[in-house]
C-alpha cells in the first residue's frame, strides 16, 4: 500500500512542507470587515485600475502572488509550480494571471474549495520531492461572480437571506522544503456530495453534507477529534451551513465543541454589512487563511488547524436543467512547528 | 534541491507508475474516422440517452472511468484519486460524474490540455506514496461545446477553415503502483504563453507557442530529442498549428523528424469528414491516447511515446473583453517496460 496513506481518504506527510509566508489582496468590503488589520492590501476600487471587473480580479491574484513570494524572500522564478483556480469560467483571473507570472502552472477548479484543494497538492509536489517552492492561490470577486452566477448589477436584484456574498478578494500562500514555519501535516481529500439541495440561493445547505463527510472521515483516518484542534474551520458555509454542519456531525457522535468557526462568518460583520448568510467565494477561505489565521499561527494564538474549504460545483448550465448541487470540500491539517 | 527535479521544469520518477488499462467512449462522427477500431465504445446517438448534451457527455466520462477500472481488474473503490476536466463552465461533466463515481477528487482545468495535467499529477500522487491506484480522465462534447463558446448548433452556422472540430469523447487511464505496462517515466509542465493571437477560430495558432515551449524545455531539461522517441504527438494543434510548431521547433534547432504528429489530425480524415483543421477538445488527445496510443504501446508498435496535450485558456468574456488565448502544454514521457 501507498506508504503515505492513513485510512480512506487521509495523507500524512513525511516530510511536511512548511507555510513560509503568504499574502492577501481584498475589496472595499472586505476591507471595512472584522478582519481588516490582518489583510496585506485593501483595494480603494474593486475594479483596481483596471478595465473589467475580471482583468481587477486576475490582478489581484498575481498581486498576491507577487507580494507572497517577496515575504517570503524568493524571487518568482524560485517557484517550482503555481497551484491555482478561480471561479470564473475558464478560469480567467488564474489564467491571465499565471501568463503574467510564468510559473509552471496547474490550473484547477473545485469552486470555493478551490485553495484547500491547491495546498493539498502543492504539499504533494514538495513532500513527494518534485518542487522546492511551490505557490498555492485563488480569487473571487463580487462583481464578476453576480455578473456571471446571478444578474447584472445594474439590475439592483433583491437578495435572498440564504444567499451568501461572493468576498472580493485573493490569496497566495508560498510552500516550501525550507523548514521553518507553520506546516501541513495531514490532507483529507473529499468526494463529490450531493444530497439533492436545488436551492442556488442557499449554497451552504449543498455545501454541509460535504465538509461533514470531510470533517468525519479526517477524524476516522487519522484519530484525531475535535480536542487535537485550536480551529476547525470551514471555507464558507455561512450562518445556514454551519448549523447544518454542527448537527450533521453531532449526528455522527462527533463534536465540533468551540473550536468550529467559518471563514464566510468571520470575514464580515452581517449586522453592519448586510451579508445575509455570510462571505463565499474561493476568496473567502483563502484570504481568511492567509490573512487572518495564517497571523494567529504565526503568533501562537493558534497551533493546530483544520482547514475545510467548501465548494459548490453547479453551473448556471446545470442549475437550468434542474439538477441538483453537487459539493465537495478539502481538509488540510496545519500544525505548529514547535509543538 | 528537490530530488525528483531535472532541468527547469522536468520531474524524473524514481517509481514510475504503470498505465495499467485505459478505456475510451466516442461519437458517432468519431467512430467513422479512422481511429474507430481503437475506441471501446462509439455512441449511435450523441445524447447517449440523456436530457442534454451536457449529461450525455458526463455520462460519456462517466462509462470511460468504470470500463477503465473494469480493464484493469479492479473496483471503482479502489481508486484513490480521481484527476479530471472538462471543457464546460465549472466542469459540469466532471462534477457530476465525480458525484456518481464517489472517488475523492481533484478537479482540474487546462483547457485541451486536462489529460496531460491529470496524467501529469496522477503519477505525481503515486510515485509519491499517496496513493495506490488513481484515474485520470477528460471528456468533451461537440455540442456541449459549440453552444457554450460559440452559436447555437440550430443556426447551423458556417464554420472558419482554421476553425477545428471539438471531439465527442472520453478517455480514461488508470495508474498504478503495481508494476506492469507502460510507465509514465517522466513530465515537463508547462508555462502559460501567449503571442497575441486573438482570432478564436484559429486556436492552433495560439496554442503553437505554447507547445513548442514545453517541448524546447522538454528536450533541454531531459537531453532528449526527437530521436529518444518513437512518437511525439500534440494535443489538437490540427493542420495549421503543427505547421506553426514544426518551424518554432526548427527555429530553436530542434528538429521533430518524421516521429511527430497531432491528435487532431489523426483522429479525422478531414477529406471526407470536412473538420477542416482537424479536431480538438480535452476529449481529442484523451481518446487518442486512451484508444489509439495506448493501444500501439501495448503491441509494442511504439515504445517512447512523448504525449503533448495543448490548450487554449481563453473564455467567452475574455474573447468578448478583446484578450489574446493565453495558451499551456504539458507533456509527459510514456516508455513501454521492456525498453
Amino acid at each position: 500500500m501507498a506508504t503515505k496513506r492513513m485510512g480512506k481518504q487521509t495523507v500524512k506527510f513525511e516530510k511536511p512542507p512548511s507555510i513560509i509566508g503568504t499574502s492577501s489582496v481584498v475589496g472595499l468590503k472586505e476591507g471595512e470587515g472584522p478582519l481588516r488589520e490582518y489583510f496585506d492590501t485593501i483595494l480603494t476600487d474593486d475594479l483596481y485600475g483596471e478595465k473589467s471587473w475580471e482583468l481587477a480580479e486576475s490582478k489581484m491574484l498575481r498581486e498576491a502572488v507577487k507580494t507572497a513570494v517577496q515575504k517570503s524572500d524568493f524571487n518568482i522564478t524560485d517557484m517550482n509550480y503555481m497551484f491555482s483556480g478561480d471561479l470564473l469560467n475558464q478560469l480567467m483571473s488564474t489564467s491571465f494571471a499565471a501568463r503574467d507570472l510564468k510559473i509552471p502552472f496547474f490550473g484547477l477548479y473545485g469552486a470555493c474549495s478551490t485553495m484547500a484543494e491547491a495546498l493539498s497538492l502543492g504539499a504533494m509536489s514538495i513532500d513527494g520531492g518534485y518542487a522546492d517552492n511551490v505557490v498555492a492561490v485563488t480569487s473571487s470577486h463580487f462583481c464578476s461572480a453576480e455578473r456571471q452566477y446571478r444578474f447584472p448589477l445594474e439590475l439592483g436584484n433583491q437578495r435572498a437571506l440564504s444567499a451568501q456574498w461572493t468576498v472580493t478578494g485573493a490569496g497566495a500562500a508560498i510552500l516550501s522544503n525550507i523548514n521553518t514555519g507553520p506546516k501541513i501535516t495531514h490532507i483529507t481529500t473529499g468526494k463529490v456530495i450531493d444530497l439533492g439541495i436545488k436551492d442556488v440561493n442557499n449554497m451552504g445547505a449543498a455545501m454541509a453534507p460535504a465538509a461533514m463527510d470531510t470533517i468525519v472521515t479526517h477524524f476516522q483516518d487519522t484519530g484525531f477529534s475535535a480536542d487535537s484542534y485550536d480551529l476547525i474551520v470551514t471555507g464558507d458555509l455561512g450562518a445556514i451551513g454551519k448549523e447544518i454542519l454542527e448537527e450533521l456531525v453531532l449526528d455522527k457522535g462527533y463534536n465540533l465543541n468551540n473550536v468550529y468557526n467559518d471563514c464566510g462568518l468571520l470575514i464580515f460583520d452581517n449586522n453592519v454589512q448586510d451579508t445575509h448568510a455570510g462571505g463565499s467565494g474561493c476568496g473567502c477561505s483563502a484570504t481568511v487563511f492567509c490573512g487572518y489565521i495564517y497571523k494567529k499561527l504565526m503568533e501562537k494564538t493558534y497551533n493546530k488547524v483544520l482547514l475545510v474549504s467548501t465548494g459548490a460545483l453547479l453551473s448556471t448550465t446545470s442549475a437550468q436543467q434542474g439538477q441538483s448541487i453537487p459539493s465537495i470540500a478539502h481538509a488540510i491539517t496545519i500544525i505548529n512547528d514547535t509543538v
